[in-house]
């Protein structure tokens, strides 16, 4: 199959680097790596499986286009979803001999079963991710009181970084009380106060492999973001106990050979029986790695087979609007026929 | 004129408010900001010269394709670069009555001309910015000898932030000697030593409007980032007096009613003539507001002519590989006729 990448983590999967200005081109038996001057020494050093090419710094585009015409390929396999029109439409122009063909998401598709290694580097990522919680938990004490949500959403970012040594997956969520209802879009100067109910998201990198993870509890001067919750308000508890029930419902029914919208049902079961289906508003996982939402998706229309080394999050959640919300999420791996927590 | 808008900044401009799922219709007199229902309370406090319509949380274009429908517009202008191919292939299927007419970043051309509130807040972000560079300055001292180029990059970035107070324009550029000419890829491990050359770049937002400021300077044991420097290196000295008479050479063509080339000229003869002109690889400026990168384009080929209003960078820099590299930029307001220099 010949194809062409631009996203920086689908090259990075073909040939075991990646820069902010590449375009990967396979052509037959035949890979490129298409750079700029900047990261020639770098890529050369890195890549065996493909020839590092230096191209014009402001439109690599001229030297692949080039390379295109000169391979007589008939067809090119692209993701649509990697070009904007204005790109593709340019790009294109006068190759008419060519059939550029799209596939939606293929690197993605390639990318669906993890190697044992990549296993292990996901597995170390969500263990560093795990320790960064533990951090962040042990720095929330009494001196954290009247603090807004904005700087400790700040102090969490700096934590999970470790001065400097992580990337992180994401910007991570720090929500309190009403605002873990919504994922509110503006930064809130809500400021934390005694018993509040906290909503952590976050996770790092590690070999440019993500960590994905949730907690949800209680600060009574002091945090633990294990599973294992007490709640001053009754009404807290139940929806946590309820999403929690959901959430293990979710990892004991992974196992091979199923489809994965039987997981997501698992968890919707739960929380349809006890009467908050409407307000599980989102699916119940995805697939983590290099990305981190990749394949599979764990919804209730993903007809995907789950299969060993697939690895992907399970985070029901239930979200009373002006309330609080509740989600708790764990990232898993299908071995040994089920689900290996990682990151415990 | 009917448009479509996906980009955050652009709808942002358009009424004040924006958020990371909307799409901005205008249709003949009406408009109508598109979101879910997330976003719904602060959309419907903030914005007075549209209409907010909730949509779909999973897909808001199941909303904004019944409003064009309904709507019996002729034409819709789009800008192509907001546009995943996919995207727009799925979003115009079967609304064959409407041209969907492009019109690369007619966003962007609105906003060109500054308005007086919208420069008064770009003077403020930049003096934020300013200040944020003579913190890190403090922060520099001897004890940052043998702190890596990574950890170096992570403090500058949390004292831009002021403690969370502050988002950035972008993830600074801190380098030390050769990497300040290559702009490395990699996070370096180097570090920091006596006399080293450190090129920073950094910004931060206020208001959503960014701020741009590149300084080059000399580390002993403490560093300022005045644009007097003083380098021990003879031809580090040389190539600064040559980059900072280049700059100055740019910002004092600066005039209504020119074209934006001939600031680009200014800078790139003073590099030439000192036989230099080889490592000046980039254009001299762009412009800045909501976006970090915004029109003017301030290069050889930049025909836009000058006005009162407009708000751009010159940061002329000249590389030499495996040597080092300086740059040295400032924003600039054209302003009764001439160049203001902010965040001084």
């Amino acid at each position: 199959m010949n194809f062409i990448l631009r996203d920086e983590n689908a090259v990075f999967y073909e040939c075991g680097f990646s820069c902010d200005n590449v375009v990967f081109l396979k052509l037959g038996s035949e890979a490129f790596f298409i750079t700029d001057s900047r990261y020639d020494t770098e890529a050369k050093e890195y890549i065996q499986n493909a020839e590092v090419i230096v191209g014009d710094r402001r439109d690599l585009f001229i030297t692949v286009r080039e390379f295109i015409k000169k391979s007589n390929i008939k067809e090119l396999v692209f993701n649509p979803n990697e070009w904007s029109l204005a790109k593709y439409e340019k790009f294109t122009l006068d190759l008419d001999e060519v059939n550029f063909k799209q596939v939606p998401n293929f690197s993605q598709e390639k990318r669906i079963i993890k190697s044992d290694t990549e296993l292990d580097i996901l597995r170390h990522a969500s263990s560093i991710g795990a320790d960064a919680f533990d951090r962040f938990a042990k720095y929330l004490n009494e001196n954290s009181l009247g603090a807004s949500e904005q700087r400790l959403h700040y102090e969490a970012e700096n934590i999970l970084k470790k001065q400097g040594e992580y990337e992180l997956s994401f910007s991570p969520i720090f929500a309190l009380g009403r605002n873990a209802a919504k994922c509110h879009a503006l930064p809130s100067n809500d400021s934390l106060e005694i018993n509040d109910l906290i909503l952590f998201d976050a996770g790092v990198k590690y070999k440019r492999y993500c960590s994905d993870r949730t907690r949800t509890a209680q600060f009574d001067k002091k945090i633990n973001f294990s599973k294992i919750q007490t709640f001053s308000d009754a009404k807290q508890q139940k929806i946590y106990d309820t999403v929690l029930k959901a959430q293990e419902a979710g990892i004991k029914k992974v196992q091979t050979g199923i489809k994965a919208c039987e997981v997501d049902f698992a968890c919707r079961e739960v929380i349809d029986k006890a009467g908050f289906g409407e307000f599980f508003i989102h699916s119940t996982g995805h697939g983590v790695g290099l990305d981190i939402h990749e394949l599979p998706i764990i919804s209730s229309k993903s007809e995907t087979i789950l299969e060993e080394g697939m690895i992907f999050t399970i985070e029901p959640g239930i979200y009373l609007p002006d309330e609080f919300g509740v989600r708790i999420e764990d990232t898993i791996v299908v071995t040994n026929g089920g689900a290996e927590v990682i990151g415990q």
